[in-house]
């Protein structure tokens, strides 16, 4: 099924103004996220942000679900939050990986436009079924990852394209209906 | 590209003790499933709820978007918000669609159990390509709609499944992946 991280990356993005920012953690964020990634069976889900006080406010927020009353009321939730990891940066999702699993990540991004390394959902759904390296998939907040931290990346995946003109999907959207490309059921075939 | 409406569904739906009730609206299904339903060319997006007040409140939230400021900071969420129509009930969501069609829409659920009427994604996807008659998709909050909304829908789809034992996601998520799954690009192909 797969050796597949997440990360959703709060700094460095853009802007509206393509100025580089840090964007604040949404809760919603955490926890359809968490959800989307226990159900298609990512191995971590990391919230990539500096700030010491943002990460001490959503900690209090996956301890509530965790060891709070919450986990008694949802342990749907307490288990979608096992997976979680609070970090500073994205050099520290890589060493954590690179540590767990003994070989860095391949990354995984999307964009808008088209670069040389751009794949299909199609060739990377293969890739990953039958690799056992481990795969990162990025995702930015705001108006998404910096030039620097897409060139970096080992593939880019198409743009999500309905039949409509417009495109502007949630994050959280985005990253169910990714998930669901890359390693959900082969509903298409039956 | 078919001709699909999309409703949210607020009363009838379950409590976490099967009992029937009606749930508020969260901020981010309007925004979330707007943007998806947008994205996938659904024609309308309604929001049913009976209280008055909190039609009123959704609808400040929708004017912000559509007229106030919030139309100049963001054009993009200005168009999808003007497929959203808040209801009272469901009989008014089908009523408005047989007038607008001239007949009434195929409803479609999902549920976890598997029914008589249960269908493929791939059965509805190619179903509702090759017609030109309405079809109405049913998304319940809280616990999920009542047996007596499931009962009475022409197609139920099977649940979404990962690779993994653990299926929760968010009606946002689920949304997204269904209309993804009935009405994205043949990826699968490429």
């Amino acid at each position: 099924m797969g050796n597949v991280y997440l990360a959703l990356v709060h700094y460095p993005v853009y802007n509206k103004h393509l100025e580089v920012v840090t964007t604040s953690v949404t809760n919603l964020d955490i926890h359809d996220i968490a959800r989307s990634s226990r159900t298609y069976g990512i191995k971590n889900y990391f919230i990539v942000h500096p700030s010491p006080t943002m990460k001490q406010l959503i900690g209090k927020v996956i301890d509530f679900w965790q060891e709070g009353y919450g986990a008694t009321y949802n342990p749907d939730r307490q288990e979608a939050f096992s997976i979680v990891k609070l970090v500073d940066s994205l050099e520290d999702v890589l060493d954590y990986i690179e540590k767990k699993e003994g070989q860095k990540p391949y990354t995984i991004s999307t964009d808008a436009r088209i670069y040389p390394n751009t794949v299909s959902y199609n060739f990377l759904r293969n890739k990953i079924k039958e690799e056992t390296a481990p795969y990162l998939l990025l995702f930015g907040t705001g108006w998404g990852l910096t030039r620097e931290v897409m060139e970096s990346t080992s593939y880019i995946l198409e743009p999500i394209y309905g039949p409509a003109d417009y495109n502007h999907l949630s994050v959280r959207s985005a990253v169910a209906i990714i998930l669901d490309r890359l390693l959900g059921e082969s509903w298409f075939a039956k």
